[in-house]
């Protein structure tokens, strides 16, 4: 049996969806509709979430910033990564790191699900208004990153670039106060031109 | 020159520290003391963060789950780490992603920093409770992983065990809710028995 890659449409499992597309890679796309009790996620991974990568030895492997490095290494030499103990390797890293932990956990997470940290709703449109602000500070650090560069590192298409894919079409739905990312909104037309983008997009509906 | 590590005292930074000493690293430390606008580390990483790993090329690592590789990287075999494409190294950067984005960055820093979730001084004190029982549920996850195990991966001491002794002292001090984590006190007290551990808080002061 392949390796599995569990993702559902619209998580933010695509970036590894794109990964396995752009390297072609022997691995198997598994479908899992979102917040479904039924779905065969859960007896991957106990906490139910997308990605998740399960392989052929029965290990399973959970977190973007586990399971990009872990897919482009099945691939030695290519160049969506970059060899252990380089620098590049480090900078590929860190901005994974910077969108997993900064974008999407102490981001997105507050301004779509503010019930995890506010008990009272009365005071959710407030946890939203005041993480839309943390959040959109995060996002220009990122921006200005980008000035005068294609992609985030090495002037190449990488595993952080297909990571940051994810966000910036998130990123595009947010209000008219994140449309004017200008390097991000150029970002996102080169993104979404990507054959294996398109692909990744189609295959999830 | 060679390369330089920032950590702060009380810091996450803790966790690279410990693995510079675990491995006896040519790695200098650095003590950057916490919000000091005069700080070195503000002309080495713009967020001002730490950890952030100065290169001796010049190149800036930032992210605990792109640091902590890239120092295990520089002892090829080290046991703290495992070779590139293993099933083992994506485990172990799963623990490290998890502790990042669920612990830390969704989870330690709405409790300790409810206001950059939430304007309102007023629902500050809800914000802090919901959040901790979030963080409780995330806690619970890595002390049901720990029944049986002595550490998180391959039964041997790596870098997110490392990683995940900065959060146990934190999570001790959290209160009596969290005082019950079996698991938790023992890898605390292991933690916390080896000299490498010793030797960066007795540096940190």
């Amino acid at each position: 049996m392949p390796h599995q890659l569990f993702v559902s449409p619209g998580a933010c499992s695509l970036g590894a969806h794109v990964v396995v597309r752009e390297l072609d890679l022997p691995v198997e796309i598994v479908l899992s509709p979102p917040r479904d009790p039924a779905s065969r996620i859960h007896s991957v991974n106990p906490l139910g979430r997308v990605p998740a990568l399960l392989l052929d030895d029965g290990t399973v492997i959970t977190e973007n910033s586990a399971i990009l490095p872990f897919l482009a290494d099945l691939a030695p030499g290519t160049p969506l990564f970059a060899p252990a103990g380089s620098a590049e390797r480090g900078l590929i890293q860190s901005w994974i790191g910077y969108l997993s932990a900064e974008i999407h956990a102490g981001g997105f997470r507050q301004v779509n699900r503010p019930e995890r940290y506010a008990e009272d709703p009365a005071s959710h449109d407030g946890v939203r208004a005041q993480s839309k602000r943390t959040l959109h500070a995060a996002v220009a650090h990122i921006d200005r990153h980008l000035a005068g560069r294609q992609w985030l590192v090495g002037e190449r298409f990488t595993i952080a670039d297909a990571y940051l894919g994810v966000f910036v079409r998130w990123i595009a739905r947010l209000g008219p106060e994140f449309a004017a990312f200008e390097q991000l909104n150029r970002f996102r037309e080169a993104y979404l031109a990507r054959p294996a983008v398109q692909a990744a997009l189609a295959a999830e509906g």
